[in-house]
């Protein structure tokens, strides 16, 4: 246990009991610390029968030489000043997401973590699920071919939140994976935002997003906390296969369709004629990949450790993030202008 | 048999055999005509046992004192002329989806019938299956309270039209349907499309469609020829209830959600104290209502069959077929300016 | 059509009607016949188009020479005489489930289509499914391996049959399965039956049979009136593969898992540790395979109109429903005797 | 935490963890000791951070006065002997399923906690689901009408036990919840069981079990090692409403069906025409009922808290796991004997 990296948790609201658990079941690490301004709500997290310290100062953990680490689950608001504090004090850090309220406090935070260099991670966890990572590789590898679509849909009865609109709380799940799996070069490159507050709670409550991604291909997202079922279910359009993404069955998670329409080239031809002869459709059979139960926060805490111990940025790093936060804050400006499509920077 | 009335079909390419099915099938009807500009095609839908006649000319049929009402199945393109020679032979119509090409010539249809007096009737067919019926019941008798939503998927591999895109092709079952649910004083007032066509098809093969609702609500349409799953998914979202249809599950189409996030008054409260205490939770039971199992098709016969007989504009009359074309034309629109917002005229 | 054979159907209540639909759909056929002792009721499923005769004199037909085959639809009761009587008049037969309402009598209708060279078929229609015909197909070329068990569930809310209890109702559908999928060399060697009536129907509403197959493996069948939910679920486990068909899921009816217990062999150690070291498991992909969407019962007229065109047995021949017979009687045995074990018959 | 009251939990194995994790998190209950014979396989349940004391000797626990309750998860052969020495010891006593090897060490268990004036509870974790405590309040209230028949599949790939056979390995869970819901008066009264090994394993992988019920109605019981796709479903069915559980599906766990076949008395009329009289289908509503979420043993543990505080026997006492042991015994020799029915003693 002695060469275990020491690690402090800073939030135990709603996300950080689950960061406590996986940190306190991962051999790579050690937690030392679990720190709310709720002092009492730390000590019910940690229980009755733990060894971990708990403060609700900030200070204390990070003036501890022993805490390498430190995981933010605060507030979204909060993030990037407790982030920028952990950084400041040489830790690395792990923040939820999304990892910053604005893109500009994020490139402050990508640039403080480059210069010191430290790892920063968002903690992305839906990236870490197996099905995720399989979709990453199958993408990856080309064997979905060129993406045509990819199509989200993420609702529940949820948490009307106070501070955020359901695109903020749910979305940035989506547009992280969608980060994830998109083979490189395909990136959005404009944005188009559809909401309602049907219940005049003061923020959308149901949004409907739209991108525009390189190659002519499209990917929609619909979030919503008004809806009595549950589903989420991600399809991803290939040329050659197409992937269902259903994560509440948990005994067929992922479905790789060979079936699709193909368009072959017939250069000799007439227009309409080439059209008609170049449409064929496909009907082969469904395959539904063995994927092993790992839970997607021991994952992360794996990526986190190795990222930190071989000094390189992880899988999900602040870039990551920023991407993220871009799409977010075009989404909302396009809500603000009932759809108006906004276009994204694509050089990050 | 004497009383039954005569009928004719024209058209007997896809749908053409599902009337000539029914009509035979309706006690009240008596199909005298299958006419098709391909004779062959028209004698293969007949069959070899039937004394139906089979022609290529529609006067055969026009001019036969026998036929009182004519059902058009023809290419779209063709509605308008072809049911515009019905109701100046006098003859009652019932037209497929889309009513014609454009709401110009629907107007013309619409005009023409009233003046004759004739029943211009729209195959809606889904607004006839049991589920749909009973949605606008429970729309109407304000079971579901207000409409907070309206999201409907219908998605499959599907075949890619040579004359439309997909949102003519699909989106006018969703629109006749929210057409014929939607509670009097709700209707859509804008709408806005985004589509893609990834496979270079020459028209878009994935669109989505969100429509503003009188009063705040939201309707969104996904239509898709390029998924390998079939989803056919509708939720109703109410201020009281939510229903979610699910066309594919004959054990459980319809469920009932007493389910949801309520929002009560609290005046004397100031503003931020008074939203966290307006937001409750519902978590009843749910219900899934006893359906009689008919086919839509043959509830289509009996309610033509009943509007000519009463001389009343049948349920999915002429102008809701207007209406449906009214969207999908404000649709295509937004479409061609990448999702720009269209208002729609709420007068008729 | 000049070519088509003349068939002629007897029978026109609950099954008759699906016959006399395949039969006009089939261009190798020429439906002559409908007869019931109800005229009225042949001449309602004939319609009020066709030019197919109906009667009530089974004579009518038989003495019609343009008529080589009869399908039988009649209650069960009289399948034995009606079938004789058709095989006398030098008719081929097609009867439908349970060929006969004894192993007495149905052996000696096989014994009078082979002396006279005539095709007898039994309608066991779910084996013209493309999902059996593919269980068929893996499990003869060995794809599943060994079979382990088969587990069969055909459960639904139904008609209480006045004349039989549930096991020769629906059972039949599972052992004409079962019969039709094994690989040779494995067959039922002994059934049990386990019942009860708890409505006080006068005769069995949910029904268990378990059969011992030769080389260990158990098959088992549950079949249930009294069911609110409608399951049709057939496991066929294999040492290499198992099969999952869900009849009642249609995007997915077949499901073939590459998982499984697997037991190698280890002679060389003891018995204990042998046993240990022998288990292993397999955890691999999941395989839906394409099928072809096909009419069941228009399969079933294609391979009748085939045996009697090259003059051999049918796939489901006299000598299938005879095997199937043999066990429903072995059953009743069995459930007479509260479920004590019944040696079958494995010469046939 | 001063009033919490001292437990020790014996066993680190499969089921031990479970109970370490709800007894720390239960705010009645303090955790003192965690004992195993491999004391570091305790450790590591205990973790690193932990203030839980663990030991190989259950002496130690037993000598601790502070310890007033013990919960035994070690192997099935060993619960007896465990249990009757913290019987001895005076303490409180939980035991996982079974509660002993045999029914005659059952009885001294009973025996022994009754006369010590101490509580004697099994684990039947299944009986505290919501949806468990949902149908026995149903089923006890009348709401189901008359049990018709219960059906019962726990199929899964599962580990093949060396000491046990499927029955023993799985079926207590079916036949404890069968105890539980069953209303008062209606008890099993025979068992026949059939299984196989088709695997050569040395014991039954695949077994069905036969349960004939007070009053002609019937329970059966599907359990299965060896197949790939997981089913947990329960069929209650009754006179007025039949329950459908499915404990797969978390979004409608429970499905009320308000369908099912009626008999009514009709005393004047002749016995065909009565019988034909008498049945009716009706085809209601299905409701599935909103259930709280709550980790079933963390109601164990109140419930075991309360039967100590209370001092009164807990709801799944001793004479539950007696009667469970008394079926899996019957079931034993059924099997032995190729499903021959065996009688139950209906006295306990």
């Amino acid at each position: 246990m002695s060469e275990a990296m020491g690690v402090a948790v800073v939030g135990a609201g709603y996300w950080g009991p689950n960061l406590v658990r996986n940190i306190q079941n991962s051999p790579r690490m050690r937690l030392r610390w679990l720190c709310d301004l709720d002092v009492e709500r730390a000590r019910r997290v940690i229980g009755p029968y733990s060894t971990v310290q708990t403060t609700s100062s900030l200070d204390d953990l990070l003036e501890d030489p022993d805490v390498v680490a430190v995981a933010v689950a605060t507030p979204a608001a909060t993030h990037a000043d407790v982030a920028m504090r952990a950084l400041d004090a040489g830790k690395h850090v792990l923040v939820e997401k999304p990892l910053a309220s604005s893109s500009a406090e994020a490139v402050k935070l990508v640039d403080a973590a480059e210069e010191r260099g430290l790892v920063l991670m968002c903690d992305h966890t839906y990236c870490y699920t197996p099905a995720v990572m399989k979709i990453r590789e199958l993408a990856h590898a080309g064997e979905l071919g060129d993406i045509h679509y990819v199509d989200s849909v993420r609702i529940n009865l949820g948490l009307v939140q106070r501070d955020v609109d359901v695109l903020w709380d749910l979305a940035p799940h989506d547009l992280s994976i969608l980060d994830f799996i998109l083979p490189s070069g395909v990136v959005p490159e404009a944005v188009s935002a559809q909401g309602a507050d049907p219940i005049g709670a003061g923020r959308a409550c149901v949004a409907y997003l739209t991108l525009s991604l390189t190659g002519g291909a499209i990917a929609h997202v619909h979030v919503n906390w008004l809806s009595p079922t549950k589903i989420r279910t991600t399809i991803v359009g290939g040329s050659r296969r197409t992937l269902v993404w259903d994560d509440l069955n948990p005994t067929q998670r992922l479905a790789i369709h060979d079936r699709g329409v193909d368009l072959s080239s017939a250069d000799n031809l007439g227009d309409q004629a080439r059209r008609e002869m170049m449409i064929s459709y496909r009907s082969g059979d469904m395959v539904a990949p063995a994927l092993v139960e790992r839970e997607a926060l021991a994952s992360v805490m794996s990526e986190w450790a190795d990222a930190i111990s071989e000094s390189r940025p992880a899988r999900t790093d602040g870039r990551a993030g920023l991407r993220v936060l871009d799409v977010l804050e075009a989404a909302s400006r396009s809500l603000e202008y009932h759809g108006a499509t906004v276009p994204l920077r694509v050089d990050r």
